[in-house]
C-alpha cells in the first residue's frame, strides 16, 4: 500500500462540472495523470483543461467505456458526471436513467472488465430527506440511489471497492450555476433586492477546495479497504440557517444585502435540516464560511 | 372500496410473458378490462391472444406511455414486463437498464400524470442473496432494486400506491422458457440421462396460477393503502432440495428419470436456501408441488 497521497492514474467524469473541473485540477496538483471520459459535446470545454492525459468520447455505447477503461487503466475511477435536476418534467427522464443510472453502470461493467476495482462516486444528501436511511428529495436523488444499487451487484462479483461521498452545498470560485450564492453575489453587486423564503432552513455549504481534499481522501480509503461499498457524508460542519447564511456573506462584503425574507414560498419536499450522516473518517473541512466567502468576493472584484 | 374481486380497468406490462400471459387470461376471467402496453415484436403474440382492451406500443418514448395512460386510465397497473437474465455480458448492459429502469420509470411518471395511483411490480428473491435485506445474485436482481429506489419517490411526490411481488421460480402449463422444469419434463419423455448439479439447493416453485392468485390480491391490497411502498414474498410454503424436487415428479409421473446429480458444479453465487421475505398477506398457495406437477404432466401428454 502506497502512502496517502502517491499520485495514480485516474479516470474522471464530469469534468468539464463545477466539482469535475476543481478535482481535476486538484489531482493534476497532486501529479496524478487523469484521463476524462466525456459527451462531444464537451470537447471544447476540455480543451482549454491543461495536461489532461486522454480524453475519451463516450456517446453512450458500453463499448466506449469498455474500450477506454482497458486504454487508460486506471488505478482509481471518480464518477462525478451526473444530470442534476432540481426539478424534472416527463421529457427529462429518459436523459435522468442513461446519465445517472445506465453511464454508472457501463463504467462499472468496464472496470470489471479491466480489473478496475476503486471508485470514488459523487452522491447527494438529497437521498436523505428528513434524515431517512433512504428518501429521495427529487427523481435525481432516486437515480443516484439507484445507481448505489447497482454498484452493490458489483462489490458483490468483481471485488469493486467504492466510496460514495454525498455531497451538500458546494460552493466556490468559478461557480457558473445559477444556485443561491451567484444569486447573493449578484444581488451584493447590484443593490438590487431580491425576494426569498422565510430563510429558515438549514443548510451546509461546503467549499469546492473541501470537496476535492475529500475525493482525493476518499480515493486512498477506497485503494485501502476490502471489496464492498461505503458511504460518507462531506459536511462542513458549519451548518446555518439560509438567514444566517445571508448575514455571514454580509459580513465577509462589510455591506448589507436587500434581501426581502419571506417574499417567496419553500419549494415542494424544501430539506429543512440536511441530513447527518457518518463523516468521511480522516478528513475534515479547513475553510470555514467567513473565509470561503472572502475568497468568493475576492475572486469576483 | 369496493368488494374483493371488484372488475377494475388494467394496464398490463409483460404480457407475452409466462406469468405476464397467464396474468392476462386470469384477469379476464375476473371481468376486467385489460389493456396491453408492449414492444412492436409482440404485436404476433399478442394478436392471438383474445379481448384484449386496447395493445398500445411502446418503442421507448415517454410519450407512448403518457399517452396509453391518459387514455385507458386503468384503476391498476401490473409491471411484470423484464429483460431477465441469469448472468449478462456487457453486450447486454443497456437493454437490461432500459427494459427494468428506464421503462418502469416512464411507467411511473405516465401513472403520476394520469392520476393514477396503484401499481403491482413484480420483483424477484434474487434481490435477497443470503437472506439479506438488499443482496443481489446478479445484474438483472440489481436493475429491479434500482426500480425500487425509483418507485419509492413517486410513493413520496404523486400518492403511488406501489406492492412489490418478489417471486421465487415459476412453472405451469404453458411454460417455454428453458428452465429446470421444462429439461425435466424432456428428461422424462426421452429417457434420456441428464447431468446436474450435486441438488441439494434449496428451491421454493410457486404455480403460476397461484402467482397470479397473488397479484390480483396485491392489486386489492395497492388499491386500499395509503401512499407507499409495500414488498412481499410469494413463497410456496413447500420448500424442497432439487433432489427431493426431482423425486417429487418421478412420484407425479409414476416413472424414474435419468438424473446424473454431482455432474455439474453449482453456478456462482447458486442460491442455496431461498430467502424467507414477508409473506403477501391474505394470499395462501393452493396448488400442492405434487398436484402441480400431476397437472403438468397431463398438459404434456
Amino acid at each position: 500500500v502506497s502512502a496517502p497521497g502517491t499520485p495514480r492514474r485516474a479516470l474522471l467524469t464530469g469534468a468539464t462540472g463545477f466539482i469535475g473541473s476543481h478535482l481535476l485540477a486538484h489531482l493534476q496538483a497532486a501529479g496524478w495523470p487523469v484521463a476524462v471520459l466525456a459527451r462531444p459535446s464537451a470537447a471544447e470545454l476540455l480543451s482549454q483543461m491543461p495536461a489532461i492525459a486522454k480524453v475519451y468520447t463516450y456517446t453512450g455505447a458500453t463499448t466506449e467505456v469498455i474500450a477506454a477503461m482497458a486504454e487508460h487503466k486506471p488505478e482509481v475511477v471518480f464518477h462525478l458526471s451526473s444530470h442534476f435536476l432540481a426539478a424534472h418534467d416527463s421529457t427529462q427522464i429518459e436523459s435522468l436513467i442513461s446519465s445517472n443510472v445506465l453511464f454508472g453502470t457501463q463504467l462499472l461493467e468496464a472496470m470489471k472488465a479491466a480489473g478496475v476495482t476503486a471508485l470514488v462516486n459523487a452522491g447527494t444528501s438529497w437521498q436523505n430527506y428528513a434524515g431517512d436511511t433512504y428518501n429521495p428529495v427529487n427523481l435525481y436523488a432516486a437515480t443516484k440511489q439507484a445507481f448505489e444499487d447497482i454498484v452493490a451487484y458489483y462489490t458483490q462479483t468483481s471485488g469493486l471497492r467504492a466510496v460514495t461521498l454525498r455531497l451538500y452545498d458546494s460552493y466556490g470560485e468559478g461557480d457558473q450555476r445559477r444556485k443561491l450564492l451567484r444569486l447573493l453575489l449578484e444581488c451584493l453587486r447590484t443593490g438590487e433586492p431580491m425576494g426569498m423564503s422565510p430563510g429558515d432552513q438549514v443548510m451546509d455549504l461546503v467549499h469546492v477546495d473541501d470537496i476535492c481534499r475529500a475525493f482525493l481522501h476518499a480515493a486512498e480509503l477506497a485503494l485501502e479497504m476490502p471489496a464492498g461499498a461505503s458511504v460518507y457524508a462531506v459536511s462542513s460542519g458549519e451548518r446555518r440557517t439560509l438567514k444566517q447564511v445571508v448575514a455571514t456573506l454580509e459580513e465577509a462584503a462589510g455591506q448589507k444585502l436587500a434581501i426581502e425574507f419571506g417574499v417567496r414560498a419553500h419549494r415542494p419536499r424544501e430539506v429543512m435540516v440536511p441530513w447527518v450522516g457518518p463523516p468521511l473518517p480522516g478528513w475534515v473541512p479547513t475553510i470555514s464560511l467567513l473565509d470561503g466567502f472572502k475568497r468568493l468576493i475576492r475572486d469576483r472584484t
